[in-house]
């Protein structure tokens, strides 16, 4: 194989090909990954990575003096490459496996392995089909992966599960047991037959949504039961699916919250982060007091001292308090966007909705905490 | 103890007080931190902290509403007072060891400790003094401090040799054996009668140089055999020294190397670069081969590939070739700051002087390496 191609589209394709690519050293073989020419097209090479759960195919123009393909590591290329300053590249294989890349005045001699050892990525026409902006595509994820669980113990919960409305929308949801995230989003294009509800990993959204701008104005997402595809542009991720059921959230998002506290959302989360800062503990519990007109934000009583804070609130109802992880409050004022914030309670034990008061797509439910001090 | 004073300078001298005081958490009460009022000054309060080793004593104005003096917790209040946002904070405590800090409608109240039992910085009239002008005192260290062991292999090498020249300038010098820098500055003023050279520890070094800008114009060294003192503005450093002697360097620099080799700084950054990134030793050997007009550089023929760069090179001498650890060379070069860059060379096994042709002040030493390959 012979092939020239832009230094800076190939170190931006080397740039993904290494997010997906995996870092544990227990199989060396996805330590690499491939370039290849394709039959049919004269004028693109493939580059793809695999970690065997998710794929990355990508798409980049060069001149092809001699089709075929190699696999070579990913890191070491990359490494080089970031430094290189001429504007092309071209990249060169030899019989005995020796791959050479030249660029201006540099020279790199790399090993590579055998084609056939490394696991191919096969595109599919899958059933079930989405198309959405990429705005939304981006927004979506901003708004649910937060929730999702980070550990290993739940695997269903691992991920975001995306199904339709009965309006042919799009449902986004997640939940690690004590919060959940719900977005609704309208779409370009549905065709959902049998698969209403799939559970998308952790991972494969991290890295789409890194890379969502180079889908272009819109991404379609093809899956059935076992896995999904995400292409626009010149890109292509596959993604396995987690196998299993995602729980039934919709009784858990409460329906007769009648205490309506509308607080400006900046104001909040420099509150929060105050009387959060003394504690020690992960999640940070803080206690809220809300009554009218003032919330009050005070830190649990500990050894190593103790905050309070009050910021304005538009409340008219009774005074109570209820606690949460701060954690949890700040992730969630995190991704909404707008200038002020609706936390919609019944009582200090039951699910408060956190939503912005512009926007009916989306909201999420914190579990209280007891507060006992 | 009472005092109200701006958040800003607050939050800043706190972060200064943090960065000296001891992370480890080995002797609990350094990581407290003294505010305290003078008697003889009415519009300031002194904040101090100290590891034993290092110490640094910083006026703020503040108002004084009741003199006094406090010890306590310099995380817990600097990870609160970032967050804070109002512009004047009170600080105030109680007979029973609280502090109340307030600011805005945040209230934080924290445990204090017994002043007493923190170690008192005292700071003294010391006999030996250099005044230098802030932006020299930058440069030197920046030229010195990388060459300095890191290390405890060698006490006497883990810091720059401060000394003074015949022609009553500082001699900025360091050394870990393998390589050295040396930078001969002109001062201000100079009065140095028995130490005619001490050793200042690189903790001292880093931490005085991260905030140079605050010393204003000037900063006046004092010392003695035992301590040195940085001073200027209203900052006061107080380091101890440290003990043993520095070796003699100067038989170690070369003074008839006679091959000059003069090459574009940034072209010979960006070669060591794409040259040594293959490598996965720490050091990252590389050699160089010199000839008229070219530099070849060549990184190790390792398992997993191997590279070589050419850049331009003004030398006219004969052919010759020198390893180096690429990790030393590029240490110089970034704190280099001219376009060109000078390598002096005997042979393949000298040592080689790396200086630049506009600045007289400046040299380092670099020992080859052995290249087998």
């Amino acid at each position: 194989m012979e092939i020239t191609l832009k230094r800076e589209a190939l170190s931006s394709t080397l740039h993904n090909i290494n997010s997906v690519v995996d870092k544990s050293s227990t199989k060396p073989i996805l330590s690499n990954f491939v370039i290849s020419t394709k039959e049919e097209d004269n004028s693109n090479v493939e580059f793809s990575s695999t970690d065997y759960e998710l794929s990355l195919v990508e798409l980049i123009t060069a001149e092809i003096k001699d089709p075929g393909s190699i696999c070579v590591n990913a890191k070491k290329v990359f490494d080089i490459v970031k430094e290189l300053k001429a504007e092309e590249v071209n990249i060169r294989s030899t019989e005995q496996l020796w791959i050479y890349i030249n660029c201006g005045s540099s020279e790199l001699r790399l090993p590579s392995v055998e084609v056939g050892l490394y696991p191919q990525t096969v595109l599919e026409k899958l059933p079930e089909s989405i198309t959405i902006s990429v705005e939304d595509f981006k927004r979506s994820i901003d708004m649910t992966l937060f929730a999702a669980i980070t550990n290993e113990s739940r695997r269903n919960l691992m991920g975001v599960c995306l199904g339709k409305t009965n309006d042919q929308q799009t449902r986004w949801l997640s939940t690690d047991g004590h919060r959940l995230a719900q977005i609704i989003k309208s779409v370009d294009d549905i065709k959902i037959e049998s698969e209403n509800e799939v559970i998308v990993p952790r991972k494969a959204l991290t890295e789409v949504r890194r890379v969502a701008d180079l889908f272009g104005e819109r991404v379609n997402i093809t899956f059935d039961s076992r896995v999904m595809q995400f292409s626009g542009g010149n890109i292509n991720f596959k993604t396995r699916l987690i196998e299993g059921k995602f729980p039934n959230c919709d009784p858990i998002i409460p329906k007769d919250n009648n205490l309506e506290i509308l607080v400006n959302r900046e104001s909040l989360v420099n509150s929060l982060r105050i009387v959060s800062s003394i504690s020690s503990e992960k999640l940070r519990p803080v206690k809220l007091i809300i009554s009218a007109g003032v919330l009050r934000l005070e830190s649990e009583k500990a050894d190593y001292g103790e905050v309070f804070d009050e910021i304005e609130a538009s409340y008219e109802g009774e005074a109570f308090q209820i606690g949460f992880n701060a954690r949890y409050l700040l992730d969630v004022l995190g991704v909404i966007e707008s200038d002020d914030i609706i936390l919609e309670c019944k009582n200090s034990m039951s699910p408060t909705i956190i939503k912005s008061p512009t926007d009916e797509s989306f909201l999420s439910v914190i579990m209280p905490l007891r507060v006992e001090w």
